[in-house]
């Protein structure tokens, strides 16, 4: 059945792709950090350890977070006066790799020196630098991000903590007013952390000058016994990330000096005066938080290389395993020749390339920014849009590829061994934290929102209403330029000459382009009356538009994929692969475009046979990279030593090759068994027929049934012998 | 913001639903058995333990298993001759409801008394069940089901294992040729089993019958080794379902006696002559697995019970969890009126319904066949067929509502004492065991053109090809008669009329019956060539469509659940319920519609304006079917101590009522700190800007950028209020 590859029109003279080059390529601007920690991710001292206990793995991702600490050059993101390197890209790239360890060590790695030494960092001046970071670096000090509270996750703005300033002690007094307010979810927080970046309402003078950031001591080093006035819980057992000791922390007036107020953007003088560089409180919040953005960052480029993970599992095997004959009686078929097992992994491996090359970019505008390179408000402000839009696309694609390619591995993919489902378990909660998906991109829709006012600011309300009512009424819509671009697309169906279209870099761009505009040109439109509407009503109509804001969100994070890997094509030189690149940026762009279908028809963007294009052209990028698969993987740079499971190996081929030797050798020597249905129908009938006691009553009727079944289904005789047999798969797999 | 239920028209008069009426028609009609395994299932000793060690949770679950024998009248489906009752269908019922209490218990019992006793019971004849049944059914002889291979999980029939008769000893000789025809992923295999039920190819006088059920000891009770002949390994750790043993076994040339062949469909003579009832191989093959259906039957049941845990969990914690203020200062939003919320929990929501009442008649078939009242040929393929189709839908269900329900409580989701993540894990191999989905799904496609061609058999194949040629192409289509009645939904959009016609459940029905039949049509006229093309080609014009096929099945799957959920409206006798689950079963309609629109648009069944209002009538339900999510969810009857997660306890709300209330105080008080944005704007500026060190160049031009942010957003300050401080949700949660 490797006869699906012939329906690819050029499966005589395939190119082939360059794997070295290729795999350069996917490593980008850090490779050298990157292979640096993939040498480090690979020591077995840093691999996961399946079925350890909860108390086994703290103990154990701990001892790794001091070995990196020791040896493995983590520091590169801190400052040069202190051992660091002021490297904050390369540090990212470094951190993001050791996902492929085991997910507890990234985060628990992102806990001390993402969140806790870098709020010191960033929230900090010269002398908290002086103070804390050397601890926090050398873990000397476990430190605990202490932000969320049990009632505000999402609407940190809103945590009740409060840090009151003592002008006569010229302390400040933390206080945890109820529950609600207890800080949870910390990692360090349950067992080792001896110190916290406490988030607070800043009170002085009767004034709340909103959420500050303080450092404060909660455990006694020595008997790691909390100390006076702070309280906390273990979260105890967690769906994943287990080697990471989340838990609870509050605060009953606890005192700490007024120099503990991490004060870089707003500070208290002994007498309780506030003063700030940023007058805006809420301006001061955004930028205060913005200067974290890097977890976000970090997040994306792990889910990516667990996406990456998940693809060379399912695909190694899949070119392996082989279930049912079809066209053969002897040779059962791959997996991956089978059509629909295509279907569910190709499209995730175009994805996950777009989401590499998409990740590289963020890094590289991340850098831009924490290299002060290019460091402004509206680079800030585009490096965290950009961040809060690739997060929940990656993180969320993450947990589809592992998932998929789980069942793709049968009974297989569910043993630990083969390392699917534990790392869907850690990636899990990456979908939710560091900022809720759902959230981010409604801060996404916000953004492009605020655009779209920005560009028609000097167009009166009037203005802007038709321009919106142009583009958005959808039968209208023959008349944007976009639309006549695509109507070249003419009806009446040359499927080859439309596919040809549809293949055509210019036509996908502004197909997805147009999406977006058009979407947020609606929103917009219909929120309009909130102006002048009372603040409920316009929270009604904001809420009722929910939906749409997040849809379209998710479109402009599917338009920066595609033009990232659009753009990482023109890198590539050798022709085999930009060939093959191709295919699969088309298919990754197709398959967008199909997911979004039903909106193209709304909107008279696509005729219906349009849109069985491209359907039917997915198909035949199907079959074009079935064949290019395993290396489109290899190139991902992963060796046995990170991939670490069991079917991946290749022993699934070993086992395959010994059975059909086996059989093989058997016709050979003439003394296989005869299968009963090829012997001659009289000895058939010639079957005693005894009453066997209780016989089902269907079975008197059933010679008949089964020539019935037989006649109907000699038309396509393999097909019923692939389906019959698929039909008996009963109780087959782990029960 | 309330106020998004102002926006169902009946907000003003909202019916009410009788619960304890609903939760009656739901328990349906073995209420008695499913109330009894509640009881059961809530007892302590039967509740699962998070965090237990692999070890420890299979010692506890064979322990349960015992009390169950023992105490718990769980054998029901046995002999009344051997102290059962010969009840199959209240049986299932009653092991349906052990997935609350932990799914491995539920699966264990379903190797041990489901596939292991079973096998014995329905393959094996009266001396059989004398001799087997009772150590199986007391657990005293833990039994393994050992079909699956390595080397073939869904081709069951390909299995390698041999049992070659020898008519001087009389006994069939047991034999694994190669590593891939070791048995694997065997419940009861790695610990605990001392027999085991072995599926292997029978061999006499030099032909191959097929596969047959071999009754095969394989560890002494009292030492547990494994007996001469008999190897095998420990599968370890799973992905879920860690309190059962899976392991893998091997035979190397083990004997037993010629009557521990299970001969009910295929016997042994001493003299070695073969015999059966049913004289064509495929066929009896056929009928020996379908006696086994009822496993995929209670894999349905289980994952239906599973999402109402998880919804029960989900929008309990989302009808008190309060984030973010929009339409007031002090009160924040209960997370289930925002629209993005409703529209991630409430069509779960109508499909879990949906799945009950389909489940519900499938069992009824079940209990038709298996009590012998209608058990023909064409009811046990109409059975097995129902459940081919319902058991991926209701297992893909679950696991989309667990993970949607966990990330919809955020970082409390992740907590394992908040269930989700460990049910979640556990349902995962649902999908792909008792026969993998997506094989399942290619059955039950074949059934759909074996019912094709058999319906137009009379029919020549030119008369076929036309009639197909109305059907399916895309364009002809107004010719049907399906789609005059879609067309009088006439265009030009008046949304309330047109939702009023969406609404009506024959247009609900016409448009899923008719996309069904058009796509098995349409893949039977594709399939057509296939009768005249060699073996290969006809294979690769299968494996082409492959992806249809199984998009039909889905299809049909969909319809099935419409059509029990419509009956069982009927059963509705007080107005309020009928009210609401009439929008509860449009909402479930209407999703299945949209997830499909465009196939709809591209095949003419509807206009782009008709497709608008398919979701403008969604939103329009889910707003009125909000206020009543809680009742909806009561009505599945399960109290807390089945539900036992934290978060659905009213733990939240009494968190959010006491921080309301501190804040209340306070605000009364009047020594509430001033929040600094509401100073006059003199003291504002008055506020000290020095130079704190390194600054960032961007906060250099802060204030004018927050003054133009301000104007960009202030036409819809709520709005921007609330985004705002999504914006700062950066770090939140578990980190």
């Amino acid at each position: 059945m490797s006869t699906t590859t012939d329906r690819s029109d050029l499966a005589t003279e395939s190119p082939t792709i360059d794997v070295p080059a290729l795999e350069n390529l996917l490593l980008g601007r850090w490779a050298e950090m990157r292979r640096a920690a993939r040498a480090w991710g690979a020591d077995p001292r840093l691999t996961r350890i399946e079925g350890q206990t909860m108390a086994e793995h703290r103990a154990r991702v701990l001892e790794q977070l001091q070995l990196l600490a020791a040896e493995a050059d983590v520091l590169r993101a801190f400052p040069a006066a202190l051992g660091g390197k002021d490297d904050h890209a390369g540090s990212l790239a470094r951190f993001e790799e050791f996902v492929v360890s085991d997910p507890s060590l990234q985060i628990k790695a992102g806990v001390q020196w993402g969140l806790f030494a870098s709020a010191i960092l960033h929230l900090g001046t010269e002398e908290h630098h002086r103070r804390f970071l050397p601890g926090a670096m050398s873990v000397e000090v476990p430190g605990a991000f202490a932000m969320t509270e049990i009632g505000h996750g999402s609407d940190v703005a809103s945590i009740a903590t409060t840090a009151t300033y003592d002008p006569d002690a010229q302390e400040f007094v933390l206080h945890t007013p109820f529950r609600a307010g207890w800080k949870d979810y910390l990692g360090n927080a349950g067992e080792h952390g001896v110190a916290a970046v406490v988030f607070a309402q800043l009170v002085t003078t009767g004034v709340n000058h909103g959420v500050h950031a303080f450092y404060v001591p909660i455990r006694d080093a020595a008997t790691m016994e909390f100390l006076p006035g702070v309280g906390g819980e273990d979260d105890g057992l967690k769906g994943g990330l287990n080697g990471i000791d989340n838990g609870r922390l509050h605060f009953d007036h606890v005192r700490v000096p007024r120099t503990n107020l991490l004060n870089r953007y707003g500070d208290v003088a002994a007498d309780g005066t506030y003063s700030s560089p940023i007058a805006s409180p809420g301006r001061r919040f955004f930028t205060m938080l913005g200067t974290l953005v890097q977890g976000r960052v970090s997040l994306d480029g792990a889910a990516v290389n667990a996406s990456k993970l998940a693809l060379i599992i399912a695909i190694t095997y899949g070119n392996e395993r082989r279930q049912f004959t079809a066209g053969s009686d002897t040779d059962e078929v791959v997996l991956l020749d089978y059509a629909e097992h295509q279907r569910r992994l190709l499209p995730l491996l175009a994805e996950t390339y777009a989401s590499t090359f998409a990740h590289e970019e963020l890094l590289e505008a991340f850098d831009r920014v924490f290299s002060g390179e290019e460091d402004t408000d509206e680079t800030r402000e585009n490096l965290e849009t950009m961040a809060a839009a690739l997060k929940p696309t990656s993180t969320w694609h993450a947990l589809r590829t592992l998932q998929t390619a789980r069942e793709a591995c049968g009974g297989a993919g569910f043993m630990a061994e083969n390392r699917l489902t534990g790392l869907r378990a850690d990636m899990d909660v990456y979908v939710t934290f560091e900022g809720d998906n759902t959230v981010l991109l409604q801060l996404v829709a916000k953004r492009l929102l605020a655009d779209y006012a920005r560009e028609f600011k000097d167009i009166d309300a009037g203005g802007v209403a038709r321009f919106v009512a142009n583009r958005a009424a959808d039968a209208a819509l023959h008349r944007t330029p976009l639309l006549r671009a695509v109507q070249t697309l003419a009806d009446g169906g040359n499927v080859r000459r439309s596919a040809g279209q549809l293949r055509d870099a210019e036509t996908q761009r502004e197909l997805l382009t147009d999406r977006v505009d058009t979407m947020v040109a609606e929103i917009a439109n219909a929120l309009r009356p909130a102006s002048k509407a009372s603040r409920e009503d316009a929270a009604a109509l904001f809420n009722a538009h929910q939906h749409e804001l997040i849809e379209a969100a998710r479109a402009h994070a599917d338009l920066l994929q595609w033009k990232a890997f659009t753009a990482g094509l023109a890198k590539v030189d050798d022709a085999g692969t930009r060939q093959v690149l191709t295919w699969l940026r088309d298919l990754f762009g197709l398959s967008v475009i199909e997911r979004n279908l039903a909106w193209y028809l709304i909107n008279g963007r696509m005729s219906a046979g349009r849109a069985r294009t491209v359907t039917s052209y997915i198909d035949r990028l199907l079959a074009r990279l079935r064949p290019h698969a395993q290396d489109l993987v290899d190139a991902f740079g992963y060796g046995p030593q990170h991939v670490r499971a069991t079917i991946a190996t290749g022993i699934e081929r070993e086992r395959q090759d010994e059975a059909r030797a086996y059989y093989r050798a058997q016709r050979a020597s003439g003394d296989a068994p005869i299968a009963e249905k090829l012997l001659p129908r009289s000895t058939d009938t010639a079957i005693a027929e005894p009453s066997l006691g209780k016989v089902p009553v269907g079975t008197a009727t059933l010679k008949s049934e089964a020539t019935e079944q037989t006649e109907q289904t000699e038309q396509t005789e393999s097909e019923a012998a692939t389906e019959t047999r698929a039909a008996t798969e009963t109780e087959a797999v782990t029960a």
